[in-house]
């Protein structure tokens, strides 16, 4: 019962990243959409802003780590939870390793820059002083649907 | 004599940085310092401030190269160098691929958790989009020496 009730919470929240991943289509920005999640309850939400900001950081994981933190007033984010829509990049799993994030929870793989199992693992690397746990393929096709028609709509 | 004029730069650089790490441990952060240069000028420079902002993104290199964004008015730092005083971690390390930063020289080295060479190095990496330049050692015994400083005092 609780591993099913765990995999409803994760389709939950990854909806609510995509949601995320929305906002950032509208902006022109590469659709990426995260949501940080303690006790059950989203305690920050974010979009890929890099060329609003013009900020190369400007990741929706990081933004959601910022904010996550200013709310919990803690650079700690143990017992958090991230739901991103895509696999971070080294810049956002190195991120979660520092912020001490519980967990991670993506949903498309990202063959090209994926440092969660595809390129890369920094998550499992037990070299480094935190292991957050990692699952990945949460609505995947979803997620990486969006991704494609985006980058379609660009070619036209 | 360009290799000659280009070390003495890095140097110059480098003790900037220096500069940065010792403001660090001045607020009782951990004493790591960065500046980034753009045409022999530095454009930003910055002080691990994890502590102070309560913000686990926040090392030098994230807030030097977010404000070198700022600075130029893009995300893209190409034909910037960054300069730090530790090796980079995984974070860092990918947020200098991002920005597209043409090179970077570090100090000291970073057993515990390096991204450029000691425990994974993902600057060279040719399947991410791009790869800086690195150079290493820069000054290190001086950079490791406040580093070995600090936590000799905070353990009295």
């Amino acid at each position: 019962m609780s591993f099913s009730k765990h995999c409803q919470d994760d389709v939950f929240f990854m909806q609510e990243a995509i949601k995320e991943a929305e906002k950032a289509a509208e902006l022109d920005e590469v659709p990426i959409g995260a949501v940080i999640v303690k006790d059950n309850e989203i305690i920050s939400r974010a979009h890929n802003l890099r060329e609003t900001l013009q900020d190369a950081t400007a990741h929706a994981e990081i933004l959601a780590i910022r904010q996550a933190c200013k709310t919990v007033g803690s650079w700690r984010l143990t017992d958090c939870t991230l739901y991103v829509t895509l696999e971070p990049c080294p810049m956002c799993a190195g991120a979660a390793i520092l912020s001490r994030l519980k967990k991670v929870v993506f949903g498309a793989k990202d063959p090209k820059g994926g440092a969660c199992g595809s390129l890369i693992n920094i998550l499992s690397d037990e070299r480094f002083n935190h292991q957050p746990e990692v699952t990945g393929d949460v609505l995947a096709d979803k997620c990486g649907d969006i991704l494609k028609k985006f980058f379609q709509d660009k070619r036209k």
